[in-house]
């Protein structure tokens, strides 16, 4: 079992860096604040006698060395990076739970045959630098290294840039390596595990997500005397849009998802109406066909409204992040450590993207939930108990274990 | 009659400092451009003979003396800002015909009892600094100069900073001398004289309007696990408060008027639903009475909304100018003016605001409009017809001359 006291404070020390008023965390991607955490992390590991690698997306691998030196890593890991809402345990718990089971098994005198490595994947939020999980996707092959470099954040400083800046722009090659297996443990992010009251989420895989960038161009025109029936005003199309979208969620049962987290508007002046209005859409579902209806009907709306105001739309696909099934003896690892371990559990899908779903296609996969107070995530209040945190961890090192000796 | 050809190259020459792309003009106020322009216009008036004083809010006074040092000026004028999708005519017209009146006063060799004075109004557009109108209203009273310094862009600059950057923090003070009456020629901004064909429209007032901030305030969480119906989304009250507020400008007949020109979003990350919406409100209508009945329903939708959709709101009123009426001698001088030289033209109150708002508080004042092409303003394409430009500006000299020779 693994130290939970231990686990609890190393998460204090690590919420300390970039922590905000409101008892959350802002440490977004390669700012200053990501490379203080970072830092830490690999003191950490160097500490705990493990030999730390970075690789071009800044990737950061932390390895133990195994029995049998030709048995590929067992990995776990997620990423310490957050929202600028953020909270203090997404992302960085899966983190410090690999570090935990390093320090648990060092402190228990326990070799394994398979080495053992623990991962910080870069930019998963995509937050700062759209899409999410960039850092693994470039790993796993789904997006190139160069476009990668070139996305840019809101002020227009680049993903490579600011990855050299923050002295994290790694020697090994951005590729995927071969892997035994690999496991993340997470907070759900969601109300189920609390509501249900189920200490471990056994996941099964992670819902789709699209991602789009709504561009509405109308003709900008005085506030006073143009009359409102000539305007061809980007408002009056948007929020035809966004009712017609939030009814399309509802029409899509329990599970769809409909969210607009940003908007940018030109010329953005008060007694002139705008130009260009651009929304963030993300839509959600965890069956991959009904995701694609919704990216129709999506689709069909815009075009419609758009029409019927006499605004010009255009649609910028931005992420597609497919539905994805984890590796069924991966799950099953984590299901019968949960039964040894006499948790109660739930299994279930994830309704947030997280680094598995790019790991998981280049090596068997799977993930662990613990309860989310409020299923209160992206924001600062996101909070879970230590019992839970602690739970999560004991099944990560069994799960762990049982794929690194077979 | 003024020289149609020289105003005509006066008002491109000064279009040539922030000419965009597009044909239209980004001067906005007190920025290195608006500096240009104004040190351009400096320089014209004194080859025209004219003495020029700044005061502290930048406003600049170019005079012509008159033959009786008893009389106050007879003063015309306008503002060179623009707004960021600005056009070549609104407001600069109405500063350099006051020019044109007095070089063609110069070439005729005409003297005028009352001295004339051509004004450049600080920060007319308010879409740099918010509220509009604010040099004006200062010199008449109706804001503090304080309030007005402290007034700040996007990015935190302040105006009295930017005033004295560009160096037009004059010694004068920002307070109304008597006059004798005031005019001010502009754009239509609106489509009613071109669609009735008339060359002049002669004003009687302003309609009123009210500018707001509406703040929604929600509860960020994740894009994706967090179950739609416990959301508390800024963009589900948004969507239905922009439905109701075009519903209620629709239902108050074809003056009602309701614009949002600007919406800020926090924390602005595409997979976090927002904590808040900020969002700017123009409500406008000819009648006072009809205006506050709209203000009222603004206040009942919003509190409505948000209270069904579990957000908090908050209503800043940022600005209100009430609905005026101008002098009627000064009406009935531009009347009589445009009577004599036989120009067709309507009785009318302007949709936008002006200068001469503030100004008529203080002073016997009155406007007049000439066509804008398609009713289109506050957009690069902005355009008039040199005939039409010509014309107002032979109905100003006649306006004037009517109020400094009685
Ligand atoms: N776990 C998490 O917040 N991932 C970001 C990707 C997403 O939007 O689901
Ligand atoms: N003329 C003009 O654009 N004035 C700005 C004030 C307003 O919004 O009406």
């Amino acid at each position: 079992r693994i130290n939970g006291q231990r686990l609890g404070d190393t998460l204090m020390a690590m919420a300390a860096i970039g922590a905000t008023d409101k008892g959350g965390c802002n440490r977004q991607a390669l700012t200053d604040l990501d490379k203080q955490g970072r830092d830490l992390f690999v003191q950490w590991c160097e500490d705990a006698g493990c030999s730390v690698t970075v690789d071009a997306m800044g990737n950061i691998f932390a390895r133990r060395p195994g029995t049998n030196p030709d048995l590929p890593a067992v990995l776990t890991g997620s990423h310490l990076d957050t929202q600028p809402t953020g909270g203090r345990f997404d992302g960085v718990y899966g983190v410090l739970a690999g570090l935990e089971v390093v320090r648990s098994l060092n402190d228990a005198g326990i070799e394994t045959e398979a080495p053992l490595e623990v991962a910080v994947w870069t930019n998963e939020e995509g937050a700062r630098f759209s899409p999410a999980m960039i850092g693994s996707g470039v790993w796993s092959g789904e997006f190139d290294l160069d476009y990668a470099y070139a996305r840019s954040d809101k002020e227009g400083k680049t993903f490579g840039d600011e990855l050299a800046r923050i002295g994290y722009k790694g020697k090994a090659p951005a590729v995927a390596r071969p892997l035994s297996a690999a496991f993340e443990v997470h907070i759900e992010q969601g109300p189920i595990l609390e509501a249900e009251q189920k200490q471990i989420g056994v996941l099964s895989g992670v819902q789709g997500m699209h991602w789009y960038d709504l561009t509405l161009i109308g003709q900008p025109c005085h506030a006073g005397p143009s009359p409102m029936e000539t305007r061809r005003d980007p408002f009056m199309g948007l929020h035809r849009i966004l009712s017609e979208l939030y009814q399309l969620a509802a029409e899509h049962g329990p599970w769809a998802r409909a969210t607009f987290g940003d908007i940018r508007v030109e010329p953005g002046s008060r007694n002139t109406v705008p130009e260009k209005l651009v929304l963030a859409v993300d839509l959600r579902h965890p069956d991959q066909k009904t995701l694609d209806a919704m990216d129709q009907r999506f689709r069909e709306i815009a075009a419609r409204v758009a029409d019927e105001t006499g605004l010009e739309h255009q649609i910028r696909d931005e992420w597609r992040s497919p539905a994805v099934a984890f590796d069924p003896k991966c799950v099953e690892a984590v299901r019968s450590s949960v039964a040894e371990l006499g948790y109660s559990n739930k299994e279930m899908v994830s309704g947030a993207g997280h680094d598995s779903v790019y790991i998981s296609r280049v090596a068997p996969t799977s993930m662990i939930f613990v309860p989310c107070e409020k299923g209160l995530s992206h924001n600062e209040a996101e909070n879970a108990k230590a019992e839970d945190l602690e739970a999560g961890a004991n099944v990560l090192l069994h799960a762990m274990l049982k794929m690194a000796n077979k």
